[in-house]
């Protein structure tokens, strides 16, 4: 279900706004009970007449506030509870004309301890997290766009698990006011949707960015691979997949070579653990403090192994992150964008992990644009993404390298 | 009220943590029907045994989510609302043993509507705001310890108008998460204290660093005194204070010289508004769209006529401020501190205005910490302070420097 040619019916005239979210409805009702990807959804609604979103329905992350539905954070410990207004990237939506279908299933707090959704190409198999619900509604067809969130790696990977394209923006793009935090400095709102060109619609219309938006032919772009080695050892498929992609675009035209990250990044990797659980404990200061045995086990045994960071070792792990972030800058003088692995091999199986963020990790902490082109499907028809990452505030150039990798695939 | 010397005689068995929060809440039954700092507050607390804080009743501003207390924003919008959390600054005051006592008085989401609280020095003017309640219970004693917000001049223009010490950290020193947001760029959480030592040892007990305490005996600072002409003029009892605090300061040994900023500053000061009016914009769309007509009039009208600016402007005016902070780094090298005003004058009189935040603005966009050294009171029994600002990540040496000018003045 892409949002793009959506648009463009809905524009033409050939597809009422209305139908087109009745046909999400549609989708839901007939997935859902199945997939499990929504924690609550409309059964009906209307479109606004207006706004270049009028007629897409979006679901959202149930760790981002919405003033029409509850929003419980994965968490019996917010169950039925109501904000008041909807979270600026939800009211942003709705103002560019999109219909908020429901909340999508998240882990709690946007942590570890799975949901119940499936992953919709293979129901044995997990679809990612923490944005669970909103990768598996996108991948399973039943919304064309969905919002996740981002701390080490909830969108890219659970995209790469679901096949869904997915960008996780630069820092700062999209608010993250509103948004049930888990790490002040690394949280990033990200969107889902079926391939490239519906992300860029889609965040062009949140941000009101046109220079979001693909330009009609894509620039072979100067690609950097980079294969995280200190990130550990990836499967097959993931091995199989940038090789793929890589060599998918250099046929294509762009310049494609090896790059290997100067040791301030496996730094970097390092310590993101440190920026995130010593933020985490403040976000989730009165949680752990007041309702410690209402929390998931697996957060709360992170938590307890993270307690008492001393605020010297915070700090100098954000020195760390911030001259890995300066250490970029001649990298992206080089080549245009890195290409690398989204996660470290298939969806595992089985439902009792999410999966592993360690090559996401790093791309949070840098604050960079990264988008997950889905590259193959591997045995058990699951699916295997790349992700393609450009500089800070380089979101257009994120895009359209994307979107250049995606075309190649398809040649 | 000053918190080092409650702590002190806590400490060493001369008051109970509970005779020192049953004096707050007398302070509070007998000054507050007059003052009008709190929104609500309890009329009886325990104190808990252990912890820094204990024995310290401390009042919050009412856009800071409480979950023990509904949280109003200043907006009959938010009438009745409760939070399922204690935002993280409050739950690391509490588990820094400090008493919640009461939610303090905000304009409607921390903009420029006033409250109908009166300067506790003068009833018949204004005590300045956003953070008008949490300055006046500080500044007539009813509390040690209260929490504000800056994103223009919130915390240091109500410090200088109701004589109290208080400081706006380092940007995320303190976490906003939990608080609500009007321009997550500048938003910054800040303490209200009688003194600065008190500063000291609050913002020391809720972070957990010990290196925020005051050394025995301070070293003299180099100051450089900025006038930010760029700014506008500002009243003679402004000038006046500038000019004690300085001379004062050069006397007990500081290294006093005036200072001129390059032009980028005033650019930067000029920027500050584009800044906070594209995010306000995204901050409230909800409040906004959704519920216009309950609007405090000069906050809608203020967003009324900053409709639209350009995320292309937007851009520019965040490009100017990362240029700006750039250039702080040579100004720092010749200076320890700088010294310029908390305010344009005294606390203008009557409760239609908050008086002006165009002498903060600056500073809230460096996210450079500032600490307001009560000063002078001018007739009328009307306060004016000076304020220290220090490099980013500095708050030590910010809180020294006030500490060494406040020392000054009282010789």
């Amino acid at each position: 279900m892409s949002l793009a040619e959506l648009q463009r019916r809905i524009e033409n005239g050939d597809l009422s706004a209305d139908t087109a979210i009745a046909q999400s409805l549609e989708a839901i009702a007939a997935q859902d009970k199945t997939i499990g990807a929504f924690v609550c959804h409309r059964i009906a609604a209307h479109a606004p007449s207006a706004g270049p979103l009028r007629g897409i329905a979006v679901g959202i992350k149930d760790i981002i506030d919405t003033a029409n539905f509850s929003t419980e954070m994965g968490s019996p410990i917010y169950r039925g509870f109501h904000p008041r207004a909807d979270a600026p990237v939800v009211a942003m939506l709705k103002q560019a004309g999109a219909t908020i279908i429901g909340k999508t299933t998240t882990t709690a707090f946007a942590a570890n301890d799975p949901t119940a959704t499936l992953n919709p190409h293979n129901h044995a198999h997990t679809p990612g997290g923490s944005s669970s619900g909103s990768a598996a509604a996108v991948g399973a067809g039943m919304v064309p766009l969905a919002l996740g969130t981002q701390t080490g790696g909830s969108v890219i990977r659970p995209a790469s698990f679901c096949g869904a394209a997915a960008i996780k923006p630069s820092y700062r793009l999209l608010p993250t006011v509103g948004v049930k935090c888990f790490s002040w400095s690394l949280d990033t709102v990200g969107l889902f949707a079926a391939g490239v060109e519906d992300l860029a619609c889609g965040l062009s219309a949140i941000t009101g960015r046109t220079e979001l938006l693909l330009p009609p032919s894509v620039a072979a772009p100067r690609i950097g691979v980079v294969t995280q080695d200190f990130a550990g050892e990836v499967e097959k498929a993931s091995v199989e997949a940038l090789q793929m992609a890589a060599r998918a675009a250099e046929r294509s035209g762009a310049s494609v070579r090896a790059l290997a990250l100067p040791p301030i990044f496996a730094d970097a990797w390092r310590i993101h653990t440190t920026v995130q659980q010593f933020e985490a404990h403040q976000a989730l200061a009165w949680e752990y403090r007041e309702r410690y045995a209402e929390m998931a086990p697996l957060l709360r045994g992170r938590l307890d192994e993270s307690r008492d960071i001393p605020p010297a070792e915070y700090d100098e792990a954000q020195a760390i992150a911030v001259q890995a972030r300066a250490a970029l800058d001649p990298i992206f003088r080089e080549v245009d964008v890195l290409l690398t692995y989204s996660a470290p091999g298939t969806p595992p199986k089985g439902l009792d992990s999410t999966g592993d963020p360690r090559l996401n990790r790093l791309w949070t902490l840098m604050g960079t644009p990264c988008v997950n082109v889905p590259t193959l499907t591997a045995e058990g028809n699951l699916p295997v993404g790349v992700q393609v990452i450009a500089p800070y505030g380089s979101d257009a150039k994120a895009l359209a390298a994307a979107r250049f990798v995606e075309q190649a695939l398809k040649r």
